[in-house]
């Protein structure tokens, strides 16, 4: 968990700002929800993985007689933080489902936990800036996110990114077409998932060492010496080259239409958008199209997502279509390079003992109305370092204040460096 | 703990950017903390009565074992969420004094929790809004935290607020020339502090009620016979009438030149400020002004602050003068009543199944570069339900989509209600 000194933390509300406007635009809207949910309700394993990694929240007013009677240390916890917002926004869905679009297009930007061993690029708490669309079953609510994502990178200023699209049920069938049995599917997935990293050759002595059958794994290498490339555009031809004969029909095609509709429509952005036939998503909760966000400078992701279909019904007990999109916002806002033009020009007031709060006041007051903003600072005796720092934080412009002083009188100097 | 959706969002995203803009013009630097600190230093006594609804996080691993040898619950726990946005301040400083300028303005919007029991005007997650000025021991710093809060409510458009400002060495010089002992102080306090509510009279009785000596308890009644008004102008003069003769002479004259600065440089604002002489804020750790905003049709306040002195040293082991304001922004946003001028205008696409998803974007795009936010959505059997939905949550403009459409061929129309 970290600190965010001034200058990060301008940065930071610089890139949501630009995110939440483009999210925006596209129609979509903000919500927010307790970053506590019930305890229970983090733990009901549509979380995968991150629910371990959850902080638990103590119930208050507890004795040492609950501590004798608890039966483990979670037992005296009734309330968690989240650990993403997917599980709070399926919560809130349900609640609120009557008060909503019946196609709701949300935002959630804010922070979520995980108990993580700190790493490189890790954080226990960080944000998240998630789109979801609820309540539509057709691959119009893919297109729009991914054109949504793709907009808000260019948006961003973001160059070299490229958001991946596969589909749950393509790798699935894949598998099968292979000969993989469906009991190996998630344990082959595992290993599938490392391609970007150990390639075909290090996926296909991966899966040997693990001992799978022989025969599907001789049939995906022997695929992998055709499929002329692992990375394609959206036609079915091309979906269907990239994978094994006899993948299912209908996921092609649906892809494809999802594909060739961003293709048509995504216009001049630096953003790519492509088919990856081996792209793996880890969440068993995925049902339909898979996203990922990558940037060549990064070994993980930027982001990602996904159908979700089963998920939303879980907590309303009748099915909702639903598909979300999750930009990792710590990675992003490291590699941003917005500049700060739309922020007022900074000047400094540098002041005499002498003269009177009042007249400093005013002056801050007029050239506050003008558009300035305006750091108030005492005259030290050197006055140097305190333009350095002034400087430093973008008060490059100053004026030294007598008393008697008028907005008309004062001259601003620039200070830049040394 | 509340689920906020769009259109409270919305407005709190709306009024939380007026906020920080003004604070920002008047040079304060925005931070930010994690919401987590460390259950021993929210735990020290700084926090006063809060400190006893803060929420804690349990460790994490832990095995019934664990249970068996902790001396009690809290033991269990080695996080907790912040109660208040002052304790975190105060470690944020110490943790980075020398990144951060001699003289510090901060601000800091955030959430805050507290295990309150629900009541009307308390959440148990609450947002609060704080400036702090760090490093100013003069009264300089009351003058630009009152000017910035004062000018904050103007531009929220808020009417009949009033600060009220105080030194914490007043009411104590004022209860001692009244010839209460110095032990009995912080008790007579709790009782003045009501004064708003049950009137002079109410206070004397319930000071006789509860039993402190005669004499002091009779020199009030009889001051409160003499003096004119209970809030009054800044002068010298005016402060020295409301208060019982002798006084803490320095601390009048201060308060008097921070009163004075800031009623020479207020200008036409809407925003009362006004001298308190029994303005009482709770908080053990206040060592010279104090202040707090009312507004009429609220029976509590608004936010407050005043001098901390003592409290940053406890950190760093060296004396740091400090003044904050804090404004509770829950009760801010219910009052403010801001339009959505700035946003852009709003419009749906409403299309025909077979408009293809790839023309739908593009039509989409192009709007949004016009500066319009777009939402698109299938068209209905029954269009009337659909358009009352979007006119509700602000997309009064709609178009009909067909095949083959462009954005010149488009017919907005407009749809306002019945």
């Amino acid at each position: 968990m970290r600190d965010f000194l001034p200058g990060d933390k301008a940065r930071r509300e610089r890139v949501l700002s630009v995110i939440r406007r483009s999210f925006s635009a596209r129609g979509f809207d903000e919500i927010e929800t307790p970053v506590l949910e019930d305890h229970g309700r983090l733990h009901s394993g549509l979380g995968g993985d991150n629910e371990k990694l959850a902080f638990s929240v103590l119930k208050r007013g507890l004795t040492t007689d609950d501590l004798v009677v608890a039966a483990d240390p979670l037992a005296l916890a009734d309330l968690g933080l989240r650990f993403d917002l997917t599980v709070p926004l399926a919560r809130f869905y349900a609640s609120h489902r009557a008060e909503l679009p019946s196609v709701f297009r949300s935002i959630q930007i804010g922070p979520v936990w995980r108990a993580e061993r700190p790493q490189k690029g890790r954080y226990r708490q960080f944000v998240q800036c998630d789109i979801d669309i609820i309540g539509e079953a057709g691959g119009i609510a893919e297109v729009e996110l991914i054109m949504a994502t793709a907009a808000t990178l260019d948006a961003l200023g973001m160059t070299g990114c490229t958001i991946r699209v596969n589909d749950r049920r393509l790798l699935v069938s894949a598998l099968t077409m292979l000969g993989f049995p469906p009991k190996v599917h998630d344990a082959v997935l595992i290993t599938l998932d490392k391609l970007d990293k150990i390639g075909e050759a290090g996926v296909i002595a991966e899966l040997r060492e693990r001992a799978f059958p022989d025969e599907p794994v001789d049939a995906l290498e022997a695929f992998f010496g055709r499929a002329t490339t692992s990375t394609d555009a959206f036609g079915e031809g091309a979906i269907r080259a990239a994978l094994p004969a006899g993948v299912d029909a209908v996921a092609v095609s649906e892809l494809a239409a999802i594909g060739l509709a961003v293709e048509a429509a995504r216009g001049a952005g630096q953003t790519i958008v492509q088919f990856d036939p081996w792209l793996v998503r880890g969440m068993g909760y995925y049902t339909g199209a898979i996203f990922e966000v990558g940037h060549p400078s990064l070994g993980y992701s930027l982001g990602g997502g996904g159908r979700y279909d089963g998920m939303i019904g879980r907590f309303l007990g009748s099915d909702v279509p639903a598909v979300g999109f999750s930009l990792g916002f710590e990675r992003l806002v490291d590699l941003v390079d917005l500049d700060a033009d739309s922020a007022p020009a900074a000047v400094a007031l540098i002041h005499d003992p002498e003269v009177a709060p009042s007249e400093l006041m005013l002056l801050q007051s007029e050239l506050i109305a003008s558009g300035k903003r305006v750091r108030l600072e005492r005259r030290p005796r050197n006055l140097k370092p305190l333009l350095e720092q002034l400087a430093a934080t973008g008060f490059g412009s100053y004026a030294l204040v007598e008393p008697g002083a008028t907005v008309a009188l004062l001259e601003f100097r620039e200070f830049t460096g040394q």
